[in-house]
């Protein structure tokens, strides 16, 4: 089955591309086996896209924002452009973002686009290795640029930069000191800041603010040394905004390479990824054995009694397993 | 060692807790080692607070609240309180919230109040351990009400929620649109709602707003059958309001307990507190395995040839390290 799903995969079946991607998604041990083989022949077939991410505060305007530039990279870059999501928060509101495809009406009408809303389930290491397989499947699929949506309120912006090339941050060029408390720790992991909605904001707001965020940023330790983000303005549909973001993420991205930080970052990427991988298995393997479930079972009277402490009785269950 | 801090602590020797609890939080493990003995020796004691968790988005007034309100508890009904912060953002923006003492200006100079600023690292079931750890150790010390403070953007007020009795939620009563979006997920986990910043709202729309939120989580999925979270107002300082939030919370307890929802969520609690230091362990003991570390690096190469795959990989290291 694997075999057949990708062949029809990179011959462009947005349905097997769909189909592939719900296998990652399973918690199903059979769904994971074959999620498994998918991963291995896409990371064989070796395409590659490029990964961008956009993070900012709910009401920032990130949906809008990547209906516009993903239709203009498609439009006037000839791109194939997918756009994932990461939510950890989803685990309860579900599908907060992107659940709602209407919200990017221009770009889920066009041909060249893939749109995937939200997984669901899992904690954020998990959240991030399902994300990195889908891409790895949306590029064996041909698409060569991923756009990745966050809601960046304290983690997920993380999960994003541990998946992506780029991050941006997008901003709101007349929000209120009360944000400024999520942003700064947001703003350290940003690489381009864009100030966005700038069509329906009055331009000496928007001068002021674009001005702020700059020196804002001088006073931060630079994620990148010789990095220095920079901070442009989107108008909705704005070509010429769309070109100076699309020519400042080219830059961003000669500079990470002629530094050789690109490469490090992907690296790194994957030697996570693998972690994670070992770990989630190390984790299913051990807690799903009959036996443990029963001993830990009559290891909390233990515990709670004050028996046992917390490390004698895990040190004693792991060799347990381990001399099984 | 730890005996000897152990007896300091129970006597009430604040300086003799904050030690302890540095130890907790430590990475070192050695401290670790101690740590386990002295949540041994607590749990053993036996003593037990209400766990309070204070949610809601930055700039709702979660640290002027809880000076306030931790404040009045300890002058009006004579209790000892201590006040812990979950942060799971900090990682990088260290210390956004409790770092600053003094935004809990009236409290922090009490003679039965501990206040600890948010510890900084670990994954999200890390933080829940640490704080539950943390919690046993204050009770041990006698402090009988914990009041925990979180940022509540996503993630870290499921945490809370999972180390509390009770969680309630600070809302704004003239906040935009633009929150509404978080603040559903977080609606759903809310016992109790306040409308803070009465004293400084016009009374036509705190009404209105307390009428909108009631109305609000009648659509709401229940989270403890028969429960319905009474919506009231905060106006700092006010000693009326400080009352009333009191005796929803006690009612919210004899609620829980008559139902014998308060001993199940304890349960629950301590079952995943004992499930994540197993798994902590049984990664720590697996991926500090010198053959293992060498052996991860030898199969990033294999993975990437497309060789072998992540689940091949993972199930060769652990069948590996199991028959050592």
């Amino acid at each position: 089955m694997p075999n057949q799903l990708f062949d029809s995969l990179i011959s462009g079946d947005r349905l097997a591309l769909a189909k592939a991607i719900t296998l990652i998604e399973s918690q199903n041990p059979a769904h994971q086996k074959q999620a498994d083989e998918l991963v291995q022949k896409a990371l064989k077939f070796g395409k590659a896209s490029l990964r961008i991410g956009i993070t900012g505060v709910p009401g920032v305007g990130k949906s809008t924002f990547i209906d516009s530039f993903g239709s203009w990279l498609v439009t006037e870059k000839q791109r194939k452009v997918c756009v994932l999501a990461i939510d950890p928060s989803s685990q309860k509101n579900h599908g907060s973002i992107l659940g709602d495809k209407t919200r990017m009406e221009e770009l889920s009408m066009m041909e060249n686009v893939f749109i995937r809303p939200s997984p669901t389930s899992g904690n954020l290491g998990g959240i991030a290795r399902k994300t990195r397989e889908t891409i790895l499947l949306c590029e064996a699929a041909g698409y060569d640029i991923t756009l990745v949506e966050t809601v960046g309120v304290g983690q997920s912006e993380y999960v994003a930069d541990s998946v992506v090339d780029c991050l941006m941050l997008l901003l709101l060029p007349n929000a209120g000191d009360e944000l400024q408390g999520i942003k700064r720790g947001i703003m350290e992991l940003a690489d381009l800041v864009i100030l966005n909605k700038a069509d329906i904001t009055e331009k000496p707001i928007l001068n002021q603010a674009i001005s702020d965020v700059t020196n804002a940023i001088h006073f931060l330790p630079n994620k990148f040394q010789g990095w220095n983000p920079a901070v442009l303005k989107n108008a909705l549909g704005n070509k010429d905004d769309a070109s100076k973001i699309w020519e400042q993420i080219e830059e961003f991205i000669s500079f990470q390479k002629s530094k050789g930080f690109f490469e490090e970052k992907r690296i790194a990427q994957k030697t996570e990824w693998l972690n994670e991988a070992i770990k989630e298995k190390l984790e299913t393997s051990f807690f799903n054995d009959s036996q443990i479930k029963e001993a830990i079972k009559n290891s909390m009277k233990v515990w709670i009694n004050g028996e046992q402490s917390l490390d004698e009785i895990a040190t004693q269950l792991i060799a347990g397993w381990r001399n099984k």
